[in-house]
C-alpha cells in the first residue's frame, strides 16, 4: 500500500492528535480535506499513518493509524551510480549519498575516466565509510557499494535520471516514485555525449544541476540532495 | 527586466533556430506558445533571450533577442549563511557552494558551535578556495567569505530560508527568485529550537532535506543542490 505523500511533525504519536493554526495553515496549503490521510512523525525516528478528522483555520485534529517503519528510507530503492573517481573522493560521495538515502552504490567505469579500477581494500573501505554513515544518519539499511562495471554493460531498472551540464530538465519536472530510482553522475569531464546519448536512448532522462560546471564529487550530492528536498 | 524562466540549449546562436521534435515535445510539455520568450543557451556560456515564433509537434522556430550577461549567476544574488566548523571541513563547504551558485558566504557562531573562531589565516585560505572555485565551474563572480558573526546579530535580506531536520516545509513549495535568497545551515548537533524558532519569528521559513539526519558539512551542499536543480 502506497504510503501518503504529506509528512506532518507532531510532538508526541497519540492516538488523537489536536494541532494549532501553524500546522492548520499548512494543512490547508496543501489542500489536504477531512478524510485525507498524511503521515505524522515525532523527529524522534517514530512514524505512522493518520487521518485527517477535522481541518478548521485554527486547528487540525488526526487520529492516529499504523506505525510506519523505515521512515528514513525512500519509497522506492534509489541508486546512485557514479563514475570512478580517486578514493578519497569516492569515500566522500558515499558517505554524503548514504546520508542522503542511497540503497545501493554502483560504480562506473566510463570513456573519460582517469581511475578504471579500484583494489579491493579499497572497496572494503567504501563498504565501512557506507555502515558509518548510515548508522550516523540514524538509518536501518546500510547500502551496498559494488564494484565497477563498465557503463555500456550496466542496466539500470526504473526511472533513470543523468545528471547533464547543459540539460534543460529539471529534476522536479520528472522524478516520480512509482518505481525504483537511479541517478548517474559521471567522472572528472563529464560523461561523453556519446555515452549520455546511449542512456537516454535506453530511457534515461538527463537533466540539469543548474548552469555551473559542477565537479564530479559535487554532482552526485548536488542531486540526492535535490531528491530528498523535494520529498518522496 | 525579469529573465524568462525556461532556458533551452541549442546547438548556436543564431538570428533564427529551428529545432527538432525532441525540442518541440519540451516546449509542449512545458506548455510554451508561439510568443512566449525563452532562454537560450549553447552551453559554451553563451546565452540570450529568443521568442518561440512557431512551435508545432516536429520543430520550434526560434527568434534570438539581447544576449544574457552573467549567464551562470542567480537571479538575485543567493547567499550560505552557515555555523563554523573545522577549517577542513569549511573550505569543502565553500569550494561546492560556490559551485552551486553562492555570491556570498557567511559565516555564524552559533549555540552548538564547538568551533566560535577562524584565524585570519583560515579566513584568507577561504577566500583562495572560493576563487579556484569560481575559476573552475566558468563563473564571472568570486564570492567573498566574510568573518564570522554571532546568529543572533545576523540579519539576513529577502527570502530566508533555514535547514531543520523534521521540518515538513520543501524547498520547491517555497523558493520564489523574486528577492535576493540566503540559506542558514547549523553546526553539527544542528541548530537550537529557539534559534530556528528566532529566525522563523523574523520571516525565515524551515525547510526539510528528507527524513534522515545530515552532518553539517552534507546539509548546505544538498539545499544548494536543490535550488540549483529547482532551476532559476
Amino acid at each position: 500500500m502506497t504510503l501518503p505523500r504529506h509528512r506532518l511533525r507532531v510532538p508526541e504519536l497519540a492516538a488523537t492528535m489536536t494541532l494549532g493554526p501553524a500546522e492548520a495553515r499548512h494543512l490547508h496549503v496543501l489542500r489536504l480535506q477531512a478524510g485525507d490521510e498524511v503521515r505524522v512523525f515525532d523527529g524522534q525516528g517514530h512514524e505512522a499513518r493518520a487521518t485527517l478528522l477535522e481541518l478548521d483555520a485554527g486547528s487540525a485534529v488526526l487520529t492516529l493509524g499504523e506505525a510506519v517503519s523505515g521512515a528514513a528510507e525512500t519509497p522506492f530503492p534509489l541508486t546512485l551510480a557514479a563514475a570512478l573517481l580517486k578514493a578519497d573522493k569516492l569515500a566522500d560521495v558515499v558517505r554524503a549519498a548514504t546520508e542522503l538515502g542511497v540503497a545501493e552504490i554502483r560504480l562506473l567505469v566510463t570513456a573519460r575516466a582517469d581511475v578504471r579500477e579500484i583494489g579491493d581494500q579499497k572497496l572494503t573501505r567504501l563498504g565501512r565509510v557506507a555502515q558509518e554513515a548510515s548508522k550516523q544518519s540514524r538509518r536501518a539499511v546500510v547500502p551496498v557499494v559494488h564494484a565497477p562495471v563498465p557503463l555500456a554493460t550496466f542496466a539500470p531498472q526504473g526511472q533513470v535520471l543523468v545528471a547533464q551540464p547543459g540539460s534543460v530538465l529539471r529534476v522536479a519536472e520528472v522524478l516520480r516514485w512509482t518505481a525504483p530510482v537511479t541517478v548517474i553522475t559521471g567522472p572528472e569531464g563529464g560523461l561523453t555525449d556519446a555515452e549520455v546519448a546511449a542512456l537516454v536512448s535506453r530511457g534515461a532522462q538527463a537533466v540539469t544541476l543548474g548552469p555551473r560546471i559542477l565537479r564530479a564529487e559535487t554532482a552526485p550530492v548536488a542531486l540526492l540532495g535535490a531528491i530528498a528536498a523535494l520529498g518522496e
